[in-house]
């Protein structure tokens, strides 16, 4: 049967963007401290959903860079579907990702919610994330990307991958190619899971861009169970990494408790991804992992 | 296996919200100038898509208001999937807004994408519109909260109506409730439409909750042809009123040209929802409609 | 912006159809002792989710004329997504139908599941209705059509519009075009509706096709209170008719009682349909609604 | 206002079912002349989308058989959309079957599409299939289950995991348990590929049901382009097995040409899958993979 191709439109609006691939040897590798995101390497990023206190951030951040994770997912802020509910530490946080700087080796990636705080956190954050729910929030992607951060786009729950390419080409426009791209499920009629991971947007955004992919397989998930399934799919899939959350107490985690590994499982995980990384010939921005 | 069960979370935190309808009679109604939006009223809000010129803006206000419409679309920002498409007329259209109201008795109201033009906007505007692709944009929601204007919240296309109603929590829980939801389409696998209009949004909200409820027609279709089915529709569901995307010209808009309705059709359609209010016993805001 | 056309494939297959509407003056009506289906016409068909008893039977099929239905929703078959629950009357029921016919006027339609069953089925009942669950089952679209009787063919809940046009030229390239096609909603992941009902499938299948479409309320809401809104959308958007659940007692209902609409609502609301439909120019097929 | 709350009840449901899964080491491993489909195997199924005449169905199987497939993709009828495409060869193909098993030593599935056909394709065919489009026709699921034939059994591309398993119910309520679920792409609004592949159905499965999962990655992808890695991520994920559709020359291939790998693209699979496997500690059915 002849395929439906709906994208011819969307193909062609691609053509003139910075984000298109146009040949095999064209990607972009972001280089930090030696810390390599992109085609060829398996990065991990690692943290609690949210940063909830400093004792909390200190003892994960060091538990997963024993573990071999090299940047570490530092929450401040909590964009919430309910205003009732616990909307993260703020912007008071910012104390804790200086002392995170100094008691680990790590580096450090945190969400803008908003332009107000955008100087605060990229005065000491090495990645800057958009979430998923600011993916459509163009003058945010400008904003981040004049920072010339290297920037860590959420897909939407309901965008396409046409739509994806052109928000990360909202902040390729002003000046910024060091956008990774974060597939974090998208919304289906399915609910055992909390989304439905879109395994497949990997392997097409590798042939459509010459952007890093990585894949965050706890909220795609919403099950801590199905984490560890996720990440070696998404490995095997073609992904250059992984943003997980850990946490060491799940079952206390102020939010999204349901979809945090805890630390045992984070280990085992990570020596796992260590070994079909290596079969895969992919090279490794993390000891455990090289 | 702990399984997610959504809605039943959601009811519960429904509860404590003041978005919740508690009895029937505890209806918001906003009145504006004698315009009144809410349960009985029935009241059409008209417009082209983006505010083109200043020739447009005045030609097509005249126009819808000659129709029977009370207030107007001015939308001065497009947020476009591409950075390389027309972005819209820009923050200096406030003087078009200004110039709206000295030569028309329309009330008029304005999308805000970012609180950098907040005070601008609200300087001007009668009623404050949140499009769809921000409302989950929290910070934005509190802000425009804050000015106490009347606020149209549009669903995003992958909003369930719980999360619409908690958007619309972040409004009323600065102390604004004057709030108007509007129902534009939800993403589904039908192509055949841009989006699919969720009717039974309608009756569903207005169980749900003492606020206004509308639907924009146009978006939902993405086709002109099938904005007057649409619009009846809507009606017919208990609906309080439309935003119908208007065009004098419907193929030279610069944006979303194929589902703006032209003058005669727009008229036409007046006439028709006319009737049937009158039928269904809803009284109107509009002239023609009374 | 340019709205994406995925569908030119597909409006190219159905080029080549006999389900495609070539001009406006080319509809078809089904004519069945004087009960008319098809443009112009609404008419209403209505009755229990399945015939639990022959007292159920008969006490609603006479309530239902008595309101102004001119055809019975005959069930004796319930396609039921597990083993355990109740799986309908079976095929004696024939003698049901036998009995509907002597003690009422009503037209009765009937679902069926299997070519086992059909000429029993064919030989009762006025309409065959092609469930949604077996709108893909092309076998038994063929054996349906060979039949000659008019079928109600139901939306498959992740059809597409040409899909469904597609499925139901299987029934018209057997020589049978006596086809109603019925949107009964489709899945998406909203679930405060049991289904999304695709309003705009009425007028999208009215510019497409020149059979009758109609909109099945209550498989499409799962929800009693939303049904006589269902209803009055689908009519106000063109539908030129509807399959409607009634139960007298539906929380003693064996299935769907959550959807089932009593008598006194569905008196109501069929005095609600005719006065929309006189204002709306539709001639009808029932007392009431004449 | 009562919510449904479908998961809740679903749990319920699968409760009092016999595809449960109760502990973890009552995997069902279902024994065909030594090939094992099921947990701790991996099992690949390979064949062309339709057996288009003797010749192709020869060649592709002894090519597959070489590469190391163990079972062969047998499809005698294709359910179109369209009635005008190829329908596929028809029942006359069964002395295709025949064939098969006298030229090759492989196992053979085919798809049942009516229980017209039931009785000559379970007396050839080893395993049979039931399609996507059929996983409701529960008429049809226990008439295969009565064959007592192992039967692999596709997800509707709109069924939830639930409705997938109280499918495979009717056929184990007829007294077979030798049921295959095969994921194969579920409906969403993403139309870069031609379905999305769920892939954490996979683990998901595993946790709620003993029986074998399989994964289609051709009909899930629609691209040839992404079935390498949609076959690895689905080994990874934990599955117990593809179906893989071959065809030496996809271009010239009556139906989902773009979908079909060719045989060099196969043998190069086969041996990374044999590779991973073996790191997942794997065995498996086929020799290149043990």
């Amino acid at each position: 049967m002849k395929v439906v191709v709906p994208n011819k439109l969307a193909m062609k609006r691609l053509q003139e963007t910075k984000v298109k691939r146009i040949n095999s040897d064209q990607n972009t590798i972001i280089d930090l401290n030696d810390v390599h995101i992109g085609e060829g390497f398996f990065t991990v990023i690692a943290g609690p959903c949210a940063l909830e206190s400093e004792e909390l951030a200190i003892n994960t951040a060091k538990a997963v860079e024993n573990a071999g994770a090299k940047i570490f997912r530092c929450s401040l802020f909590k964009p919430r579907t309910s205003p009732y509910t616990y909307q993260g530490y703020g912007i008071d946080g910012v104390k804790l990702l200086k002392l995170l700087h100094d008691e680990t080796n790590l580096l450090l990636e945190t969400e803008v919610l908003s332009t107000d705080h955008l100087d605060a956190l990229a005065g000491e954050a090495d990645i800057l994330r958009i979430g998923s729910r600011n993916m459509d929030n163009y003058e945010l992607l400008k904003a981040v990307g004049k920072t010339n951060k290297p920037i860590i786009l959420k897909r939407n729950m309901s965008a396409t991958l046409e739509e994806f390419l052109l928000a990360a080409e909202y902040i390729l426009s002003v000046g910024n190619d060091k956008v990774i791209l974060c597939e974090r499920g998208i919304r289906t009629f399915e609910n055992y899971t909390r989304n439905t991971l879109d395994i497949l947007a990997v392997p097409a955004l590798k042939e459509l861009t010459h952007l890093p992919v990585i894949v965050d397989p706890s909220h795609s998930t919403g099950k801590s169970s199905l984490v560890p399934a996720a990440s070696k799919a998404a490995l095997a899939a073609g992904a250059d990494g992984l943003m997980i959350e850990v946490h060491p107490d799940p079952l206390r985690s102020y939010s999204d408790g349901e979809q945090s590994i805890d630390l045992p499982t984070f280990n085992k995980l990570m020596k796992d991804l260590s070994e079909m990384a290596n079969l895969l010939g992919k090279k490794s921005s993390t000891p455990v992992l090289s």
